[in-house]
């Protein structure tokens, strides 16, 4: 996928909103638990409720994992419900040595198709590279986390630049070079540096998690973070998906879904 | 597993040996081919030549994610021919939020059963703690790693502190408050700076990554990082699984396994 559609599909349906699919058996109502693959049932219709509404969707690979080879076969049938032109993101948070990072490369955007990863930058360029290889796939390298645990490390400090921003900077050098998108990973939690990191990248797509369960406001995110082509995706994950633990939740997505994007509609 | 059982079979095998299972389907010679799960069948093979000389086996999980479904079928199948005592490593290099590396841990140390897990520090504590949460299990986090691009971030200086060593001091620190056993990765390649490492965590152990195609050199390994019970983990995947591309590949992996612990035994 290309920036400029992700912007144009922004534009079309006013919503930044990206749908994280965290796909828990234990919290899938009981009614669909009977049938053969009850977590590709509650994507599928979690998908169909939200589909004119969501620019993006994000699997966290962890909770497919955990079903062994099961979850995998449910991931791709979730995949193949997502209609063409939304944009799909393995929250997978991967980076090895590069010949394992060119391996993961090839799984998620060959082998399951998605259009972007996101990507921990401990291990530095050869363990990124492998994924910005691909011409318009997508990485989303972590920078500022939404969690507690961001500060034990992000903030260490040389010469007065956090770590963070170095991931940023590296980050924009290596786009140069490479044919793949870079966007970052900046938690909502702290929208006071998602400006920090837009001076350093201004044209780049934030992905930012942390609105909803984690406590993170998206009028600040979107006063810190906007550009002129939006450049913000915006996750929510249990904040929509679980917002009924009963037949109706399909329904209830939908209803959360709808609120977030009509405060987007009106911060775009 | 406890770190005394682990610095036993050391002792007794002369040996701290650990086989990279980095699997590729590609690489696996033609006569295995036609069988009905090839990876499974060359690592079985690869198994019985080597474990009476390995302490330890580390699947790389890239290659078998690489595979779909099937090829977590692969390792299960692996995991269940590791004789009991010899200890598991799932090379994974995962962590994320809290509630995500908890189901990550759950996967590895409960699915699976394997004994330990690589974890990227990045995200810190909330995202390494899940796996220490787990009393016998083990955790080795990426501290100074073995590619080009460690010195990208690895080296980001705190007033003379570089982030691995930020890394190890944090990561003291939680394994004293938490069940689980914390080890670090350091790579072969850079043997001067192990011996820092081994200042900071005196007892932890290490897995060392690098020795072989990597190109770092054993003996200076030994030198920098052996502690009184040993306190290594070296491991070869490449130079050992696929010392000969043809029919004795098991044997040929055999005699490069033996050749190393040789060298092992005289550094004991």
């Amino acid at each position: 996928m290309h920036p400029t559609d992700l912007s144009k599909s922004i534009q079309t349906t006013g919503s930044f909103l990206c749908i994280g699919l965290d796909t828990d058996p234990l919290r899938i109502p009981g009614h669909l638990c009977d049938l053969p693959d009850p977590v590709y049932e509650f994507n599928r219709q979690i998908i169909e409720a939200t589909s004119d509404l969501a620019v993006a969707y994000k699997p966290n690979l962890a909770f497919y994992e955990a079903q062994g080879p099961a979850g995998w076969e449910s991931l791709e049938k979730t995949l193949e419900v997502i209609p063409e032109g939304i944009m799909t993101i393995a929250d997978a948070k991967r980076g090895d040595i590069g010949n394992t990072s060119r391996l993961y490369a090839r799984t998620f955007f060959e082998t399951y198709g998605f259009d972007a990863v996101t990507v921990a930058p401990y291990m530095g360029y050869d363990s990124v590279a492998p994924f910005l290889e691909y011409e318009n796939k997508w990485v989303f390298l972590l920078a500022l986390t939404s969690n507690p645990g961001a500060k034990d490390f992000q903030w260490h400090m040389e010469e007065g630049m956090p770590l963070y921003e170095k991931v940023v900077r590296k980050g924009e050098e290596w786009a140069q070079k490479l044919p793949g998108h870079l966007g970052y990973v900046t938690g909502a939690t702290r929208p006071e540096y998602i400006g920090e990191v837009r001076t350093l990248a201004p044209e780049a797509f934030f992905l930012v998690p942390g609105v909803g369960a984690q406590g993170g406001n998206l009028k600040l995110v979107a006063e810190q973070g906007m550009n002129t082509h939006t450049g913000l995706l915006v996750n929510s994950s249990r904040g929509i998906i679980y917002a009924s633990p009963g037949e109706d939740f399909a329904e209830a997505a939908r209803a959360k879904a709808l609120e977030l994007v009509g405060q987007m509609k009106s911060l775009i």
